[in-house]
């Protein structure tokens, strides 16, 4: 963790508390463990600040989240910190009424949602998690998606996770971190358990 | 995330299963974010499996993770998934009755502590968080600490965080993440920020 003093002060008319709670779009991506893991671990602290979290989960396999679904969902309904929306696509998006039988369409009507929100302020920390992997695929534009960013209201915190973020993304970015894979041990041929991975 | 399956498979003699349970050492080290909220995040799952977690902050600084202190303390209280126990360095470990001025000491009496509880079996997850600092400056002796790991009985899983993990730890680790800083918002010279660092 960085501490003391930043190398710069850059010239952009802020002071030091604006630019301190300017609000952040961090990417994690790599293709080492903790991605989604570090994400979640974030929303520890925005739920401890009583901020609104919004969580976009754009992955099929509801599975692997399935311990920090239920521990953010008791945490927002303890009524102690902040409040805590889960949305998921690999079970349909909540908001949407018919099937989307179509992965493609489903990730867009997820990135429409989240744009939605975006719009209305309603959630102080968004969790897009694996999100880099539609925009990676080309099923959502990523110019779009870095200018709807770039231009959203207020101060709204974004989290993206997933391998192969676009180069546009990383860019627009405040904070990246690449999750390296040093070690791993299904490299040693051990498969994945429970409360490990899921 | 990694599927399928995995490329090897060792002669170890153990079955999949068997395998498959195997206690886990996991080290988050590197210069990027993302260490140790990965490592709480990890702990989200352990608590929705109804295990017991032990934490060890090894910093002397609590104030940066009392977001996920309050978190994991609200999710061990509520009854649902599994304890939690948090330690602190910082403010003294709360088994040591006389006052520890000096951090080396209070460094190793942490790892004492750890010792004996992976003994015990006290916990199924251990969250060793920030424990590669005193075992980079010396303060603690890593090959006796390397040791005590591989020889923990039962099925204790064990995240160590922090930069400068030593070379004997991360061999003797299954898993390792590095954390690389890619882009931070010092670098442009924004300060940290509630919610966000803490």
């Amino acid at each position: 963790m960085p501490k003391g003093q930043p190398e710069t002060v850059p010239r952009d008319g802020l002071t030091t508390r604006q630019r301190r709670n300017r609000p952040l779009l961090a990417v994690h991506t790599g293709t080492g463990k903790g991605k989604s893991t570090a994400a979640f671990g974030l929303a520890l602290r925005a739920w401890n600040q009583g901020w609104p979290i919004g969580v976009f989960q754009f992955v099929k396999s509801a599975k692997w989240r399935v311990g920090e679904e239920r521990a953010l969902r008791v945490l927002g309904d303890s009524g102690e910190g902040g409040s805590v929306a889960w949305h998921k696509m690999g079970e349909g998006w909540s908001w949407v009424q018919r099937d989307l039988a179509d992965s493609e369409e489903a990730a867009r009507e997820g990135w429409a949602q989240v744009r939605r929100d975006l719009d209305a302020e309603r959630y102080r920390l968004y969790v897009l998690d694996e999100f880099t992997y539609p925009l990676h695929w080309g099923w959502i534009d990523t110019d779009e998606v870095v200018a709807t960013l770039r231009e959203r209201p207020g101060a709204q915190h974004v989290v993206i996770t997933g391998r192969n973020a676009p180069a546009a993304l990383i860019d627009a970015a405040d904070l990246v971190t690449e999750m390296g894979k040093v070690k791993h041990p299904m490299d040693a041929g051990q498969k994945g358990q429970r409360g490990i991975e899921w």
